[in-house]
């Protein structure tokens, strides 16, 4: 084990290279041809059997072992968002509105590194690694689903993945069993008013005043509606109705996420949305459509994998804190993976310890501490070097 | 006179031909290039003396007449907006995203329908004929004062103009002495919140949620805050905060319009939106920027070319109503001339009078009734020959 | 005419002690019994004919003049409000909860003053004055349709009302042909949802949130659906949703008033706040009643008899401005006199002119510049004194 | 323990009855003087010491059994809410406006029927019962702390209490070691605008108007503000801005509730409440007052007295099901009780099994099964008799 702590050690440059210079040049969700192609040419160097295009651009990479053992798949996905990037870093994306401000770039640097420190310990796995780099994590329905259905699990036996995080200070380890990440949905409303101009509202229905009345309107369905030992989220995160400035709106749309960890809220939520829309459209007589869009479902952890990454993390240098997670509102298509084979997600701690303050993640100065590549690197392949060793009373101890 | 009604009627087909060819190649404001050109050759043509680039895009054009006179100026203006067209017309728009939503294409198919008609009476003319092609009405700060700073007025001795109205039925001349259209002034704010991840909206300020309050804060300003028996209209026409359909938004901007007739008025509102937005933004402890651009002045039209109008309109083929109308809250550049020089405009009927609904100006399905251009034509035409002859009984009478 | 005005000029000490003990002693609208009994016994002092319980609570005397002519009614109301008063001075209410903050109070010390005036000048009035004390003048249906049922006006041939105004000067008199004051409105709402504990929202449909969202929605009325040009007023006055801190809101009730000088605009609005409310509280599944009541008619003064008194107005003496005022939005049941009888209703300036800011009527401060009861006094008797006189000529110059 | 629920089947007609007297004649929080004479009454009849006035209103009643013991507390409040009852039962409330609509009648009907059945007992009884009957549970600061100050637990071992449940079905006993129930904190907004004519909006600072902006603006606390995991309510219970319909109110005040379970949650919200009043009263430049009142402290159950509790309930005639509950928002002074001594408070199920819909507490239509009373004191009772008994085997087994 030590081995893969030095080598990885050894790779540590090459690894925030990989970083930066995907960085440099993200892709959005399903548009990530370059950055396949980049991950498919880096392992091909390394001899690796590699099958790309897969359910989309998907990349799988396979390192067979000299030893007979289970086939353990380590994930790590590649797509950016479609943010401008907002910091000062020598790094900063070159793609006008696109950025990686989710930590897909040092999932893919730190799976990257990690796949060239196991090539050079062949002798040392038992059965098969698949390195499983998944496009557009992102953007439902993302590219976890359509991978499945093109075969990425077939053989697999266990599946591990991590998620960076910038609010969680460098050397943490947090896990959690069972439900880890919330279910997150999609909507979209268009108020169809009627436009005209800006000096005579009375001949208009305004569709920017509507979208007002609803923005707020739609706060109480987690302020009033929902039972406050629950937990929700419905956020309009897009409003656009661009018009001149004297032209009144004809049309807005909006778009959001809802965030629920059980069905009946999930489904009361869509109901509840459409009827404010529909008595608040009705105040100003103006029409809508709406559309419900179901993502991920929620991300269900295994309890005997959790239990073995949590029992692991402790002697992995660079970590100093293993602890339990409270469960997060995010949404992870990881969640299709853990409903097919047994596996767990946990999280590695990226947050800089001299700031102050980090950025949440899908901000436009969203930052990373590059040390946690190397943490999530070391965890992850000391998960992959021990789990066929994996013995009952190390697994009994890990509470 | 009948030769010039006749020479009109003649001359309808091509002027429809012309309007219908600007309305399918609109331009932007202050990007008409194509349209000042297409102006300038058929002036040329007429054998005009013309010339181009008249404070931007502004076209002058000049018609000697046999006979010795004042200059009369005739306006028309030729930019169009930024709206996508919704109409079926098979002259419709080709220009993605801009049309001629206003009658401006009407006004200058009109102007230049005159110009030939007038071109060939120059027998008839005393003095000169100014045609008056102005860029640019649709954006302040506008084409009228820059062309009058570049010249356009000089030597001019009256000035007339006339807008098409969807409104007013067919047949119809509406007139006002004084003030008839308001000051349209336009407002920019940029809310400044902190975007984030849209499963945490915690750890942001959410831009939609802050804009959605302002937007309902403001309607208080004309529904409380300004004395009924006043007219003040502000209406938010532009919200744009483009995200993610996850990603809380970091920002949101608005524009929009104020008109009012009186500048205490304007004043109040200019600081009451201020300390709206102050407050709004306070709730949730976000910045804001702010801007207010005053637009073109209160439209004030001199009384005794007002009344030559008025009483000149009865007598002209095609017209059925001659009369006073309520001041209107758009508001007109033509405003800057009537500070320089006397004169007067009017509105010219273009409802179809066999439709329900004729469609608000600035709608995406804005038409008129064609016919209207050679009403319009008509009277400024007569305006025209018989400004020189004007004597005081006419105008006695012509209340 | 002189010597009505020095008679006047005597009793002023007696005019202010009469509104200060009425101010005293105020009562609600419907209920003056008491300040009935008052009026009636002070003319009965007199030796006038007195007719008590017209319509009411309302009080009519009659004052014959030694030599034939018309009869001139002079009117005052004299009921109060339910305003808890929060002034300082020496006379302030003694009726908990109930104030004369719309000066009712000063016009009828000015009547009872120009009663007891008159009175000592018999043998100088032509024809019968009419002193007119109407009752409930603040609360629809207002005493003065019912009192016209009990037949108030027969044999009236003309008459004249002032209100006195802190918001005018004192010494201005303000006059006002056609339409002069609003038709006022009254609208009720209730919001039935479903209450319960404070601390389970999900479990309720809060009543009060739903209000708020119907008082932000309301604004939109006179916001974006009335024309700018068009003057009304949307006013929600009261709001009860009275409830232990913890208990959340089963219902609330809300009323307010509606101004508007013109049919189709009061209707339109009658059946918006329906559509309104409709949606609001189909946002929250809760169900409503309201109730729209009209008020009073607009009032609408007489041309010839307005102006009589503008006429007339400049050479009384305490009067130092005579001018046209623009119409108001508060409603006057003196409307319906003016739909039976010819007459004029003007405004009597009482700003004291050494105070910065003046209260607004029906606020908790309001007060008047008691001078100007004697302004309004010598007013209304010059033009009880000089109505018969009048002659064409007079009126002709009346401009 | 046969004994005792035998005794307490033949006085379930009286407890019903004792109970529907105490429904009749509901006192309120600080006001329950006849109630308290009542139940001191019932106990001194019994031959019970008594001490009245602890604290207040609360009344304490001793009964020492024949053999040595412990000393255990059991717990009932007796105060009423402000609610106007709208139930038909035969018992309804003849207090105006007050209503027992959270079954503190209950509570106290059980401890008395269970005071007279155990009065019956004393051979069996190991050391003394207290009954403590509190008053003043629902308005901070509440009994119970006075109470305490007063020595109401001197001597006491350990403490039980019960709260019956109208939304948990008859037969259950629902428990929950740790945090119970929430910290529910109070507040008090007055908006302090201008007020005016309701015909002049423009006068005035509208103090509904701001209030219904204000009521909209504080539900973004809980939809945006708090982390979604975290459980939070903030609810405005009252608004009030009494008027007459014309007049523009002054001042509008709002009162409501917070509900909390951990500090720095509850500090958070107390300071946000506070920006958005500051904010949006900026909004129409109106003052405001505002005042945060800390409520009980979450109640936090002893671990090993709700164990208790959870294992002897399931052998309890009448008890069908025994589960953990998840916390509830509602606070409970019994919090303070157990800052001092051992114990646990646990939920009885009142729910009408053959009712669908059962109305929340603090509803005007609350009601609850009458059976649920006999339950509570046989769960009450078992525990008082069995608590010196009390072996650490039977505590190992209640998981």
């Amino acid at each position: 084990m030590d081995q893969l702590f030095n080598k990885l050690d050894e790779l540590f440059d090459e690894i925030v290279e990989i970083r930066r210079y995907l960085h440099k040049y993200p892709e959005l969700s399903f548009e990530e041809t370059e950055t396949a192609k980049y991950i498919a040419d880096f392992h091909k160097n390394l001899g690796h059997e590699v099958r790309e295009h897969v359910g989309g651009n998907g990349v799988l990479a396979y390192l067979k072992g000299d030893k007979p053992g289970p086939t353990i798949a380590l994930r790590a996905d590649f797509d950016a968002l479609p943010i401008q990037e907002q910091t000062d870093v020598p790094f900063k994306s070159t793609n006008e509105g696109v950025m990686h401000a989710c930590g897909h770039d040092g999932h893919t640097a730190t799976l990257l590194g990690l796949a060239k420190a196991l090539n050079s310990m062949k002798s040392e796995i038992e059965g098969t690694v698949l390195f499983l780099h998944q496009h557009a994590e992102e953007l439902p329905p993302g590219g976890a689903i359509a991978m499945i259905e093109d075969g990425c699990l077939e053989g697999v036996d266990v599946i591990f993945g991590t998620h960076l995080q910038a609010q969680i200070p460098l050397g943490e380890i947090a896990y959690r069993s069972g439900p880890l990440q919330a279910a997150p949905d999609k909507f979209d409303i268009k108020i169809i008013g009627k436009g005209g101009h800006g000096a005579n509202p009375h001949e208009t229905k305004d569709s920017i005043v509507i979208g007002g009345q609803l923005i707020n309107n739609l706060q109480q369905i987690v302020s009033r509606r929902i039972d406050p030992l629950e937990s929700a989220v419905v956020s309009i995160c897009n409003f656009e109705a661009k018009n001149p400035y004297n032209v009144i709106a004809d049309t807005a749309v909006m778009s959001g996420t809802v965030r629920t960890f059980k069905e009946e809220i999930r489904s009361f939520i869509e109901k509840e949305i459409d009827r404010v829309i529909e008595g608040t459209c009705l105040v100003s007589g103006a029409d809508y459509e709406y559309t419900y869009t179901r993502g991920y479902p929620t991300t269900v952890n295994h309890k005997e994998e959790t239990e073995f990454i949590a029992a692991l993390a402790p002697s992995v240098p660079g970590v100093e804190t293993v602890k339990e997670t409270e469960p997060i509102m995010g949404g992870e298509d990881f969640s299709y993976y853990l409903q097919n084979v047994k596996g767990t997600f946990f999280f590695t701690g990226a947050k800089n310890p001299d700031t102050d303050e980090a950025f949440p993640h899908h901000h436009p100065k969203f930052d990373i501490d590059e040390r946690a590549l190397l943490t999530a690197a070391k965890v992850l392949g000391a998960a992959t070097l021990s789990y066929a060793k994996k013995e009952e009373p190390l697994v009994n101890t890990a509470q």
